[in-house]
This record gives structure tokens, C-alpha cells and sequence, in this order.
């Protein structure tokens, strides 16, 4: 099967001009297929702050009342997701951007407001990989924004590593599918204070290690957990690097 | 060939809730391919308001300098394509929303400052039909937001209406087009003050005899400018109606 990789990256690559230029042609030499997923939050927050919405947050998750879905609605599908596309064409990427209600393409449920109420967030039911697989095969390069719907006209705030992770799961039975979580080191690092420690391997058996003596920290634990999930369901490798680093970084697969 | 029909709305149907439900059961109703065509002046405008960003129009057109660009890209490629798309979903319609950045499908020239600066307004230069195609070929439904880009990497804002008619010339070596304008009537009236004297049909000797005895108005001139375009590029029919009378209205047609 042919090669796809989804790459995911924050906010702080995609918001930031010269950043995503930088970031945008590493991208463009990545072989094969492939599908980027975006984040927005920082732009998020800064448009609720002119809009004087107050952006509120809990164990590192935003919490999306009605007012703040328009501000997501409009910053990661709209200015985000198009000023990424946008400049994407003119580097000779043949971008689409799509949301999880475009083609139906990723659909959630909301979650459940007990114990928390994170209003409408969405969590992931169902990946229409053979949609996605329509774009691509046609030689395009989907570019997702971290929305979904609920197929009931709801659209839902959804996780930008959660729906990385599901799309790569849903290409699985289309192509050989490599998952990438860019974030602000290079790699998983052995010593915190030293970016050149990079692990250049970790499997599941070194995972538990790492978790038990202390290398991994909490907040590197979601990701993992997103990683393994994926490995699970038949993605052949993820890959926890920097933007500006995207053919390095730590591999992390089953064996 | 497969006929399908290109239906252009304006804002005050999309971005009143019922009135887009109204409009999106008649939508669902049109046989054939189809592509959707929004505005959302009056989203833009009163989002730009709450975020203290003056509107300034001048002959009816939206001077767009930064800050008004990055509304409409929030606004018309967010906020409303993402609200139809999800409740086009909802409708059962397999909608993707779409602005001309996406797939390059359309390609402006950012209209010259002189004689009048409109800012960061783009003239369609280029419809990639055929990349269109690929989608209506498969099985979705094109909403497309009234935004195109250069090429360069420069968002342009750009009136619905003219993309309606450049869609639908591009569409015209795949299929039989129809184009459909609706506004706030129920089509070309033959007295403005009786919603009943709708003119069934115009056509170019029709509609120089209207002109010359002043049946129509200043505003109608554009829509039929396009229509004529529209109509010598190839489409078979340009319908003008209101957005709760798909069926009816005034047909167009060369002859």
C-alpha cells in the first residue's frame, strides 16, 4: 500500500507567518500522501478576548459554550484553516480544508456533561476514511481543522491530536499510515534540560519504563495514549517530533 | 449530460436559522447535481461591529482592507459555511464547504486600487471545473463561501453573486447548467408593487425592451450582466426567484 502521513501541529506553528512558511517547507518535502491537522487555540482565545468572551479552561481543555463555538467555528474553519490552505497552494501543495461535517468526514458525539460539563465538545465516533481516501487518491491534501459534528447539524470543538490520531486510524484500510504529533522539543526527551537527548525509539515494554521512573511526564501521557490507540488499530508508526523537524524525532511503534 | 444547478443565496437566508431550514428542504428537493452558493454581508458586518471594525460600502461592495479580510475569512469560510454544511448534513445532503482557496478551484486577481481602492477584493480570474467535478462526481454537494485567492497565498474577498456565474461557466463542459439567483423576491417583476406579476420568462430582446421602458431597476442590471455571461459561456438557463420559490421565479435564456 502506498505511504500517507498525517502530521498534526499546534497553534503555534500555524498562527505564527513565519512559522508556518518554515514548517510549510519541510512539509512539502515529506513523501507520499498526506493529511495535516491544525490547532487554533491561542488564535481562539485571542478573538474571545476582543469579542470580550472569557476563554475558560480545565485540566488543559477548553470549555465550549455557545459563544465560543462561534469563536472556534469561525478561527480554526474559517481564518486559521483557509490562511494555512491559502498559503499551502502557493508552496504547491494542492490543499483542501474540510471540518468533520465536511463530507460527513469525522463524526462525534457530544460528550456528556457529568462529571464536567465541557459543553459542545466533541468526541470521536466515526472517521469516513473512504471520503478522505476520495481527496487524496484525487491528489489532494486535506488540511483539518479540530471540529466535527454530530450529524444532527451540532457542530462539536474536538481535540486536534484526538482527531490526528482517529483520521490516521481510518486511512488505515487505505494506506501504510505514519502518525506525526508535532510539538515544542524535538523529540521525547531522556533529559528534560537537554534537547539533544532525544529517545530516538520507545516501544511499548520501554514506555512502561519511562512511566516508571519518572522520564515521562503527565503531560506527555494523552499523547501517548493517542499513539498506542493508533498502533492498535494498524497505523504502523507514530512519531513525536518539532515542526522544524520533521524527518528526526522519537518513533514510537508496538515491538 | 447530467444537469445540475448552481444556486446562489444571500446572507439574510443563511444566517437566519429558520429561514436557512425553509430554504435547505427546497434545496434538498432540486433533482440533480448541485452546488451552493452563500453570502453573509450581514454576519460580516455585525461581527465586524462587535470587534469595533468599521464597515465602509461603496456602490453596494464591501471595502475590505486587513481587518475587514480577516472578518469575511472568519466569517463567510467559518462561521456560515460550517453552520450550512452541518445543517445541509443534518438534511442529508452530503454537502463540502468550499471557498476558492480550497483545491485552487478559484483563482482572482486582487482588483486594481485605482479608481477605487476596494482593498483586498478579488476578480475571478479561474474555475477549476474539472477539480469540482471530481467532487460532485463522487457524490457531494459544493457550499462554497464567497472567498478565492490569488495563487500567491493572498485570501481575496469576492461577491457571491460573480462567483455563482463563474461556477457555473466552469461546470458547463461537465454538465448541463442551470443558474439560479435568488433574492427577495419571487422573480423579474412586471410591477414592482404586485408580488404576483412575476415575468415568467426574459430574454435578450425582453430584456432591452425592460431597460427601455424602465421595468428594471439600476439594482437588477448586474444580476442580469452575470446572467447574459452566464448564458454566453454555455449555462442553459439563469432563474431569478427567491430562496422559498425554487421551482418558480423568471427563467432567462438567450433566445
Amino acid at each position: 500500500m502506498e505511504a500517507l502521513n498525517v502530521i498534526k501541529v499546534g497553534g503555534a506553528v500555524v498562527e505564527d507567518p513565519q512559522a508556518l512558511e518554515a514548517f510549510l517547507t519541510q512539509f512539502a518535502a515529506v513523501e507520499g500522501c498526506k493529511v495535516l491537522v491544525h490547532g487554533g487555540g491561542r488564535s481562539a482565545t485571542a478573538m474571545a478576548a476582543r469579542l470580550g468572551i472569557e476563554t475558560k479552561m480545565l485540566n488543559g481543555r477548553r470549555i465550549t459554550d455557545e459563544a465560543m463555538l462561534e469563536v472556534v467555528t469561525m478561527v480554526y474553519g474559517g481564518l486559521v484553516n483557509k490562511t494555512i490552505v491559502a498559503r499551502m497552494q502557493a508552496a504547491g501543495l494542492n490543499a483542501i480544508g474540510l471540518t468533520g461535517t465536511d463530507m460527513d468526514c469525522i463524526r462525534s458525539d457530544k460528550r456528556p456533561s457529568e462529571p464536567i460539563d465541557y459543553g459542545f465538545a466533541g468526541d470521536v465516533r466515526h472517521v469516513d476514511g473512504k471520503a478522505l481516501h476520495t481527496l487524496i487518491g484525487a491528489g489532494f491534501v486535506p488540511v483539518m481543522a479540530p471540529l466535527t459534528h454530530d450529524g444532527k447539524g451540532q457542530l462539536l470543538n474536538t481535540n486536534a491530536d484526538t482527531i490526528a490520531a482517529e483520521v490516521a486510524k481510518g486511512l488505515v484500510p487505505f494506506y501504510d499510515v505514519t502518525l506525526t504529533f508535532c510539538f515544542e522539543k524535538k523529540g521525547v526527551l531522556a533529559d528534560p534540560t537537554d534537547e539533544d537527548s532525544v529517545i530516538p525509539r520507545i516501544n511499548r515494554a520501554k514506555y512502561d519504563a519511562l512511566v516508571a521512573d519518572g522520564t515521562l511526564s503527565d503531560g506527555m501521557l494523552p499523547k501517548f495514549h493517542n499513539a498506542f490507540s493508533a498502533l492498535d488499530a494498524g497505523v504502523v508508526r507514530v512519531v513525536i517530533t518539532s515542526a522544524n523537524n520533521l524527518s528526526g524525532g522519537t518513533v514510537i511503534n508496538q515491538e
